[in-house]
């Protein structure tokens, strides 16, 4: 029998929540949080007239609006889930419309460059809590949001040295309510994590998937029609949202940079065992994998 | 209602199957020719005591032995389903005990290397249909056998050019009704094919997280913890069975050498991209890769 919810578990967290960006990751938040009972009334802002109507049929949201002085305005808390490239713009034609007391955050897969770009915009009294739910298909769009894509997964913020503990902790309990685990780190340590364990894989496959569709017609078919085992899992990653990914690798270049050569040098590597045929060597890189493999188990992140 | 089964669909093909190795592949195969009822009775033989005592108290196999003449004696089907550094020396110790009219065949990811080890080992009134189902899990061993593991997914098979049709034909029913779809090509052009969609996303992934292992303890426990979004997908592929793999690059080393090159330069250019910001050329990239996941779909194979 479930334990009866206290207080605390059912409180309204936020009378108005605002969305700039209502796609697959805003969605799914918007989904969470109604799940939850954490929010009176939702609206989204979308550049997209698509988005906006997807958003308000599927109930995702009360009301959508292509405006961010409309959709800020009153809000107690400001989602920004656009592609990073956009968020400079986004909190410059926001910010004289938060009101006092509002905290902003975000949802950007890297968190240093979004920071630079978000915080001179922020109003004195205004709060900007940075964070970055680990969690996402390859789908995009509103009618890809779940109301549980975040059950079980990391929520990672970033919090500014001045960010208030309070304001902290309201953040923090939003994803928890949403589903999420919640962490703390710093942004230059985030964007080194993620470089590793999110922007190499999307770069091997974006890359795998784009060496098959440079193939001559006949392969290519038959590339598509035996893709199981390995590739399909490969064109799912590389399936992500172009725009998105495109903001990703500009915004965490350095990381980025730093971990592809790594990774080059050890591919250069494989490369020779594989021409020497040592099998020995090659028998060695592909057992020593299975640890982390195990680590991942065991975390419960399988 | 279901059509009543046809008596074609019913026959049993073989009295006595023969599995030389009884891991994933083999394990699957034999309950999939048991749900068929393709088969009266089956014997694996496999080096591994662990992997023998499984499958028997499993009820993989009717029969289990260390003994490659003891396994192959009477059988009027042998499967050679290990890893294909060790097909050579199998055919060899098999040949002798193999009875006129027996038809062998195999499981192994490379076809060149494989007909080249077995073939000369195959005696004067046996037939050898190379084959390879594009089917299988990260998983190892009779434990991770599945029924269903073949249904709907690919069974290629490289035929030779003395195969009579009605042998080959007896393949692909037997595949056929364990649930695959049948195709046969030149095991050049499989090899070549296999390169891209298989050998290529594993080297990856297997290279990405050697990567990952090389990191200091600290990063890597939060590569662990954070691993969710593109990373967990390449350990879980990246966990498959070193063995077999090993054999697999040593074995297509020309095809898998020449795709890594081309790889090699694509990543070389998505590398000068990020570095000099070329968001247009990212973002191009990206978006031409979704044609070949659409392909997918469209093919069922998603």
């Amino acid at each position: 029998m479930p334990k009866a919810k206290t207080k605390a578990q059912k409180a309204v967290m936020f009378d108005r929540v605002a969305f700039i960006g209502i796609g697959h990751i805003g969605s799914s938040m918007a989904l969470a949080m109604r799940r939850a009972g954490v929010v009176e009334s939702i609206i989204a802002c979308d550049r997209s007239a698509k988005h906006r109507k997807a958003a308000l049929k599927l109930k995702i949201v009360d009301e959508v609006t292509a405006d961010y002085a409309k959709a800020v305005k009153g809000a107690d808390l400001v989602v920004i889930a656009t592609p990073v490239g956009t968020n400079a713009a986004i909190a410059k034609a926001i910010a004289p419309h938060l009101k006092p007391g509002t905290i902003v955050t975000d949802v950007g897969s890297v968190k240093q460059v979004v920071i630079a770009a978000i915080t001179p915009h922020i109003p004195k009294g205004v709060y900007f809590v940075p964070g970055h739910p680990l969690a996402g298909t390859e789908h995009s769009g509103p009618e890809a949001g779940l109301a549980d894509l975040f059950d079980g997964r990391w929520a990672v913020l970033t919090p500014l040295p001045r960010t208030p503990a309070k304001v902290l902790a309201k953040v923090s309990t939003l994803w928890k309510r949403m589903g999420a685990n919640v962490d703390t780190m710093t942004p230059a340590h985030h964007d080194r994590v993620l470089a590793i364990t999110s922007h190499l894989p999307h770069l091997c496959a974006f890359t795998v998937v784009g060496t098959a569709t440079d193939l001559a017609e006949d392969l290519k078919q038959e590339v598509i029609k035996y893709s199981a085992s390995g590739f399909r899992d490969f064109t799912r990653v590389a399936a992500s949202d172009p725009v998105m990914w495109r903001d990703i690798f500009l915004a965490n270049r350095e990381a980025v940079l730093e971990i592809l050569q790594r990774f080059t040098e050890d591919l250069a590597g494989m490369q020779k065992h594989i021409r020497r045929g040592d099998g020995a060597a090659l028998e060695k890189m592909f057992t020593r994998t299975r640890a982390i493999r195990r680590g991942i188990i065991e975390a419960k992140q399988a």
